[in-house]
């Protein structure tokens, strides 16, 4: 499905139903017309200025996103990409605004200015307190007449909340927007085109190409352009933006806007990229990366700087109601955090025990000997190294004889955990170091070797997630261990091993490890090569203790 | 540019940088080795228990977006979609967890559950109490022995997160969150597949087909199958869920969890179409839409439900610190806002005035007579219908000219404005609105004509944008009002709306209407069409008054 906008015959009205429904009844929704909706706040003070904002759709979560405590009063939501119509401004406003009157935010388009300027006039004829103002925070074209209004207007949001729930007057709210505005500047970028639902998408990029200075309704940027790196193109934008800025010593608010259709890694490698740039030193509080004001689904981003005062870094930190604003944070470059060693330096004192040292040499001989044996075992039901895995940890524990606790029945389990971690390749070393690590935890406790093993069996399945009968080498130790705790001969031991390697062959499914990706077919007749070699494990203990 | 992860070195260790660079300070990270990345609270108190969370990378903001106040303490963030090392699991947990101990969660895979576990039991070993979850919410394959973990995992970061935070024990945590892993359920779908960086894009699906039951590592779903709709397909995994949960009067939280490549206006009406199947009837608390466990760019969505009981509710309303939790809202059907009317239903007492009567009359019949001099005009510079606009205009005025109060200079002036408004089409209609409803305002107050035109201009030009010079009509008007206001006769104030819209066939750069996307060639020599219909309507008011 190449959109799920598709199909959707009423896109705008069915998106804000989501807005509404995920609000917790925060926001309400009232239609005006077929070709508008209204988004307002459930429980708007009259006693407050309101504040009204909106637009063409297209850019969510603007605007009825940001409906709610401490920003938006009501937004107007137009079809996608077209303003609103005069009555849907004007119903709003109605809706929201008493005597503390009313102000009216809108993005630097003529078909905004237009229709919710005429509303606001028509507002003030039926007697009340409004204002509009108009935000063109877009620095693509130097000099431009009339600077387009984009996610920079999103600091107007914020402030004019802010003082509105503060129970500032109109003409104050409007006096500090109006000075905002003038230090509000944003650039934007984008890798492709955003698709218009209903329209064919506009080709306009090659696969090295991105757009610079781009809108937030999928018309053309002022600039196509090639970067070796996405890095360069951030770098490219903030000088762009630095000049565009005074050259003072003002600081700054910086908001990173995702244009709807980069993932959250990709933005969040681009942010970490910017706050690299020169003008990073500029900035004193960063506003996402988020989603805020979005060109549909255009891969891309925009940058908003906003000069600033006391009084808006206060009105940019407050919280807020709304879910989609990400919330201001003082920028900060923490220390490195300086990490406790995890190297195992623990040195188990070497200690000997005759008969410790011939049952381990006689199970890694016997491990060595069956090395064929268990990988011809493995190439027909996995990758046929099974036979080597066991066979080379045994070498090392030969090789490393000497300098193991053999006297010291947890130390050993704990350096044979180690072993396995540190030689054992693949999920069975993990298993096993899992096993010695359980099992020498309970030896500490028990003393006891049935114990140990078998508790160190209870931690490598629940870690492992395989239980007996999954055709895993725990069907060869799980009746093993049961022998050995009802204090049965190594060599009944060693048969119930044997029992339960044996019976893999018959199990056709394997629900654990890579044989879990082979049929039935394959698998039918063949025993577990891991069962198999703890079979020959158990079955050369026998051979010493019996 | 086909993604702006290209040309990155350390993707996963950048986009760390960006977590970190937006927490504000909240959050630091620590370098293990070169395969992984540990996030963690820079403000840490180890009389609390610390949750530990983590995985392969590509999930984001899962889960170093999710660490702070009242979530994880730390995240281990492996290489794209691979499990962690040992080694840096034991240092998230050693560097974050005190005497009251260490929570361990991670998403069911097995590379997850034996790194985590060995890690998780090395810290025991070291006398860390130290405890492992594993989250198996999938229910993409029915009865699947080990079910994978995917979004619902969220709900035990909040839950185990909310009581860490109170100072509740590690047993009463662990406790807590294993009875509500047993009631979490998720399942997802994708209109098309991720792409792994440094990997070429797997192209499984056709372009009407979507993937049901995916995991989050862009493996194949159960599924592939067409839906004529997106409400159908949403049906349709609602079904699914709704078959997959207990047949009780249990109540639920529903999170709904986009992908990362869905814009968000998709998203919102997914969730829309979500909220009105019957599984939203289960329903009592709402998280999301919003992107926070996704498989990187994957155009698809999951949504999880969480069985409730008080603690759980409890938990998952608290707010947090990590601003990637959207928050949970309660499920809450709002009515519908009723709007006051817009209708302007204002009767104006008709009313005569023969002079009035005679100069709209005379100004109505010149519009009509100059209409295909001024289309032909603008035929040159814009698409030729100015002269219609107006003549249209000026056969409404003398069609209702008996009802209009034309011996009442403020009715008068708003009944222009309506009529301007719901009469003439396109941006002149609102502008000549916006200018009477202006002048309607002025004239109550001042009773003057030459204030209230000058007034209602200049209420025009703020809404409008455009200003003298531009090449408008205001280039004929505001000589023609200067001139007004200095008590001139109507010839003179006519001569001046005359010399104004020739000026503008010399002016070669439009700034403002359709002109401003010519070149100069074009507008050479070409009077604007509207400065035109301006200077014939004062030229028929000089015949009229002098």
């Amino acid at each position: 499905m190449q959109s799920f906008l598709n199909s959707k015959d009423d896109i705008v009205s069915k998106a804000i139903d989501g807005v509404v429904a995920a609000s917790g009844g925060k926001v309400a929704r009232f239609p005006v017309d077929h070709s508008a909706r209204v988004v307002a706040r459930t429980d708007i003070d009259k006693s407050k200025v309101a504040i009204v904002s909106g637009g063409g759709s297209g850019h969510e979560p603007a605007h009825a996103g940001f409906v709610g405590q401490g920003m938006i009063s009501a937004a107007v939501c137009g079809e996608i990409f077209a303003s609103p119509s005069i009555d849907a401004v004007l119903s709003a406003i109605l809706t929201v605004t008493g005597e503390a009157g009313c102000l009216v935010i809108v993005k630097n388009y003529t078909g905004d200015r237009l229709n919710f300027g005429l509303a606001t006039e028509k507002a003030k004829a039926l007697g009340l307190n409004a204002e509009m103002v108009i935000i063109g925070d877009d620095v693509a074209i130097e000099n431009a007449p009339q600077p387009r209004g984009v996610a920079g207007t999103l600091f107007i949001h914020k402030l004019a909340g802010f003082m509105a729930e503060r129970g500032d007057s109109l003409s104050d709210i409007a006096d500090a927007v109006r000075a905002a505005g003038k230090g509000i500047f944003s650039l934007g970028s984008a890798r492709d085109t955003c698709t218009v639902p209903g329209n064919e998408k506009i080709e306009r990029l090659a696969a090295d190409e991105v757009e610079i200075g781009l809108g937030i309704h999928g018309e053309p940027g002022v600039e196509i352009a090639k970067f070796p790196t996405p890095e360069m193109l951030v770098a490219d934008l903030a000088e762009r933006l630095e000049k565009a800025i005074p050259d003072d010593d003002t600081r700054y608010a910086l908001l990173f806007n995702n244009l709807g259709g980069m993932s959250e890694i990709e933005s969040s490698i681009l942010f970490a990229d910017l706050m690299e740039m020169s003008l990073a030193d500029r900035v004193d509080l960063v506003i996402g990366p988020a989603a805020m004001m979005t060109a549909l689904d255009m891969p891309g981003f925009s940058i908003s700087l906003c000069a600033l005062n006391d009084g808006l870094r206060e009105a940019l930190i407050a919280p807020v109601g709304p879910a989609a604003w990400p919330g201001a944070q003082t920028k900060h470059v923490p220390e490195a955090i300086v990490p406790p060693s995890v190297a195992d330096t623990s040195n188990f004192t070497p200690s000997d025990d005759d008969n410790v040292r011939r049952v381990i040499t006689a199970v890694a001989d016997a491990c060595i000997a069956h090395e064929d044996e268990i990988n011809l075992l493995d190439a027909k039901v996995g990758d046929g190294d099974t036979g080597s895995t066991f066979a080379t940890a045994a070498r090392t524990a030969l090789a490393q004889i000497d300098d193991l606790p053999l006297a010291n029945g947890a130390d050993l389990l704990r350096a044979l955990s180690r072993m396995a971690s540190q030689n054992v390749g693949g999920s069975s070393g993990v298993l096993f170091a899992i096993m010695f690590a359980g099992a020498a935890e309970n030896f500490t406790r028990m003393q006891k070797w049935g114990s140990a093993l078998s508790y160190g069996l209870e931690v490598m399945e629940q870690y492992g997630g395989a239980k007996e009968g999954d055709r895993t080498m725990i069907d060869a130790i799980k009746p093993a261990l049961t022998v050995f705790s009802r204090g049965q001969t190594a060599s009944e031991i060693a048969k119930a091993a044997r029992a339960g390697a044996e019976r893999t062959a018959t199990l056709t499914q394997a629900n654990a490890g890579r044989s879990s990706y082979l049929n039935e077919e394959s698998l039918k007749g063949v025993m577990d090569p891991g069962a198999a070699a703890i079979a020959i494990i158990f079955e050369a203990l026998a051979g010493e203790f019996d």
